[in-house]
């Protein structure tokens, strides 16, 4: 526990407490917690980071924004808005409506120029299907909008019509607030503090923190373990595939 | 001490000791080292890293050779024929000295695509500046070649004819080996166990710990301060901007 007692010792206990002993029970046994998968998309279940990195940096780079790709990185997952914001903040420029506007249309051109080389993460298709086959609830949850989701989306054989997917369209508050895992519980129908989130980046693990769900980190994204595990990650995997390989570490029984 | 401890606990004193006690000295009082900086080029003075990742991922991807993006931003910095060897190792093809060319011509063909949006990390113009007027002696080792490194060098203003540049056509062994640091001190004119190693790698900071330098590791390639610290980093900063505000603490007394 100490790796965790830097950023959120007091309420780390919360989630814990809750996911063994509160209420989050679907299979009629009071002494069992039924465990529900939220993914985060983009690095988690599909390799697009690294493009949807250079694409902010080309946007930014166009409007005079001028910032070291790492940067971008370390921030990636995040609401673009809020990013944006924030680094528009520390360069002294005024988050318009109009600019905000540009560089959202400056990213899609430049992201959708590399769209071709984007594919699943190992594994994802595998591992949603095998949850799916022992009906083990799960959602997608993504800070993404749906026009840059869906064909992610039909790579990993995903229907929107059957499977639950929320997206930034969705909510008001993208991550790290917690609103996209909480929409996704509430569609599955299934209580926040019995849920997995399993994600790329800080961001998701610190949206896990705040709604009491628990976070699993995967190393797809490109952040390292360590910043990973001093945001709150139970655990951490390399990708979908070996989260597959330990599923039942967190609380994938089959 | 500690966390060295996984990875090199008995061999980590020698350099210490010998940076502290040893031959190095070009002031004449036998009791003070000077200091010699000797820089990785890519992610350490020129913001490329990304842009290298994901022009081997094309290059690999166009060979059937199926990599997820993080694996291959894991590896860059090592010698380009090492790290190809590794990959097409796991995946079971033979690495020919024709597949090796193809590899290294895509490779090329795809980053120069983006070398437009290429430019020196904030302060390293700076940086190699302020120990020029301080007379301080650096050099530039990198594991690229001279045709992808030229321009690089322009835009930092290094000018070959002056300043001491090591690339990879001038060894045998790229990094992890530390055939192209061994070769900059000596050019120098310095003994290597009074040198500092920058790099944003950890292939930076073995090859450091091999030739019995002191490795400093910058985030700006975008690996995590846990990485470069287990891999034998002194001290790890953020970016050149960042080092030249503390250099006072790695030797570089003005």
């Amino acid at each position: 526990m100490a790796k965790l007692s830097t950023n959120m010792s007091h309420s780390f206990a919360g989630p814990v407490f809750q996911a063994f002993f509160g209420t989050a029970n679907l299979t009629g046994n009071p002494m069992h917690i039924q465990t529900s998968f939220l993914f985060d998309l983009d690095g988690t279940l599909v390799d697009s980071v690294y493009q949807h990195v250079l694409a902010w940096m080309e946007a930014l780079d166009a409007e005079g924004v001028e910032l070291s790709v790492w940067r971008i990185h370390r921030k990636i997952g995040m609401s673009g808005g809020l990013f944006v914001d924030q680094f528009l903040r520390e360069t002294g420029l005024t988050p318009t409506p109009e600019l905000l506007n540009r560089l959202r249309e400056r990213h899609a051109a430049a992201y959708n120029r590399n769209v071709h080389m984007v594919k699943p993460l190992p594994g994802s298709r595998e591992l949603l299907a095998a949850l799916s086959e022992a009906g083990i609830p799960w959602a997608i949850a993504t800070s993404g909008r749906i026009e840059t989701a869906k064909p992610n989306l039909d790579a990993l054989g995903v229907d929107t019509a059957k499977n639950v997917v929320i997206t930034r369209d969705m909510v008001q508050y993208a991550k790290p607030d917690p609103d996209l895992f909480l929409t996704a519980a509430e569609r599955l129908g299934v209580p926040i503090d019995s849920c997995i989130v399993v994600g790329d980046s800080i961001w998701d693990m610190l949206a896990a923190l705040r709604c009491r769900a628990l976070g699993v980190g995967l190393l797809s994204g490109g952040y390292g373990q360590d910043e990973l595990e001093r945001s709150g990650a139970m655990r951490v995997y390399e990708d979908p595939k070996d989260l597959l390989k330990h599923l039942d570490e967190v609380g994938g029984r089959r």
